[in-house]
C-alpha cells in the first residue's frame, strides 16, 4: 500500500501550558496527512472532489492512542496510509514518529460521500470507484505505469 | 449603537507554554463576536446570508492592542460594536475586559459580500440594506418596535 | 455519577468548506468539557493542578464515533462524565447530542500526572487522591455534605 | 535585514464554509514565521528562550490587510522580516503571496519579555542582546562570518 510520510515541526501555537501538543491538533494534521496521500496518488483532494463529483471524506470513527508526548521546537514525522478499502469507506493509519519511536498511532474510518442520487439535498455514502482504490496499491499502479 | 457581550471562559487549550492566550485565538473569539453582534440585532449569520443572498462578510483589515495578557482559569468579556456603516463595508470594534480593565482592543473592517452579478463566478462587494444598518441603531430599532 | 452539560453554539470559525464541523473541533471541546466536568465537582483545573501538584491531566487513549454531523449556525450540547476511576488513570465519556439525537459519542483515558517524586526532571502517573474520587460519586457527595 | 520564506499549502481544515482560509489562521502561521525567521537567524525559539532567559516574545500590536483570498488547495508563501529593532521591542513584517501577487500585508510588534529583575512573578520588557540584533543585519552577518 502506498504510504505517505509528512515531516512536522512543533510550533508555540501548537503547545498547551505543559508545553507538549495539545492533543486535538494532531488529529488536524492527520486531516492534512489523509488529503496528503490522496495527493500522493494523483489525488489532489481539491480536485478530486470535482472529479468524481463527492463532497468530502467526513470520518465516521478515529481513535488514538498517545505514547510519547512531542514539545515545542521538536519534528515529529507521520506515516500515512490506507489500511483497508471497502464498497463505500476506507480505514487511515497513522503513526507518529520522533525519531525512530513511535510517539503516537491513530486510526480513522472515512466515508466517501456524495450527494444522495435519489435526494440531492441529502448526503451519502457512494461506491469508491476502483480507479481510485487501484492507485493505492503497489502492483496496480506499476501496471498502470506499463 | 447596538453593543454585544460576550463572557469567554480562558481555556486550558487557548492557552501557548508561556501559560497565556495564543493571541490567534482571539481573532476566532472576535469572529464569533461579530456573528453574535449580529445575532442580536435579530440577524443570525446562518439565516442572514440566505435572506439577502451574500457568500459571507470578509475581513479587508483588523488590527489589535494587546494591553493586558490572559491565563487559562480566567475569564474575560468582549464588547462587541459597529463604529461605522459604509455602502457595502462596515467597522467593527472588539474591546476585552478582564474585570473592569480594558485587555485588548480592536477593529476590524468587513464587507457585504454576494456574488458579482455580472460574473456570479466572482465575490463582489453589494450595498447594505438600510434594514440591516436599522437594527443596529438604538433609535431606529425604536422606530421598529413601535 | 457527576455529568457536566455545555451547550455549545457551532460557529463559522469552527466548519469546513462542507459547512460541517471540522472534526478536531469536537476534541478541543471534549478537553474543555473535561475541565468544566472537574471545575463542576469543585475542581478548577487550573487551581486543581497546584492544590494537588500536579502538571496536567494527559490523554492515553481516545476514541470517537461520528454519528450525526453538525452545520454552522446549529447547538450542540455535551454530556460529559467519569465512566470509570482506577489508581492513577480514568476514564471520561462525551455524548454530543443534537436536540435530542446522539450526534457523537466518545471516551478517553486520562492520567493524573506529576512530577516523578525519583527524578523531576520526569513526568509520572501519581496515584488519584480518594478524596478527588469522591467528588464525583453522588453517595461519596452527600456523605461529604453531612 | 533577513528575510525568511515559507511555503504554506492551504489545507482543508484551515477553510471556512465560504472555502477560503478562515483569517485567524494566518495569524497562527505569522507567529510560527516569526519564529522561524529567528531559527533562520541561528535562534530557534526553544533554544533561545533559555539562552537568554526570556519567556517570550509577546505580542503589543499587530495589524493585517487582506488584499485576495486563498482557497482550500492552492499554496501560499510568506515572506518575513524585522523592519526595526527597538529598545525592547521590535517590529516584524509578513507579505503573504499567492504567486507574485501580494494577497495579504501584515505587521507585528513583540516586546522581547523576561521576569522583571526586581518581582520574579511579573514579566518585563528587557533590552534585546546586540549579538542577537546583529544576526538579523546583513553587513554585522558578513563581519561576523570574518
Amino acid at each position: 500500500m502506498l504510504t505517505n510520510t509528512r515531516r512536522i515541526p512543533i510550533e508555540w501555537g501548537d503547545c498547551d501550558p505543559m508545553g507538549i501538543v495539545f492533543y486535538p491538533r494532531y488529529f488536524t494534521w492527520f486531516d492534512a496527512c489523509t488529503a496528503a496521500l490522496f495527493a500522493s496518488a494523483g489525488l489532489p483532494k481539491h480536485q478530486m472532489l470535482k472529479t468524481y463529483d463527492i463532497i468530502a471524506l467526513p470520518l465516521v470513527t478515529t481513535s488514538a492512542k498517545f505514547i510519547i508526548p512531542s514539545k515545542f521546537g521538536e519534528e515529529i514525522t507521520i506515516e500515512t496510509t490506507i489500511s483497508e478499502f471497502r464498497r463505500s469507506s476506507f480505514d487511515v493509519r497513522h503513526r507518529v514518529f520522533k525519531g525512530d519511536q513511535l510517539a503516537l498511532e491513530a486510526s480513522e474510518t472515512r466515508v466517501w460521500t456524495g450527494k444522495d442520487p435519489e435526494d440531492p439535498t441529502r448526503f451519502k455514502g457512494l461506491p469508491i470507484p476502483q480507479e481510485v482504490i487501484a492507485r493505492f496499491t503497489a502492483g496496480d499502479r506499476e501496471t498502470a505505469a506499463k
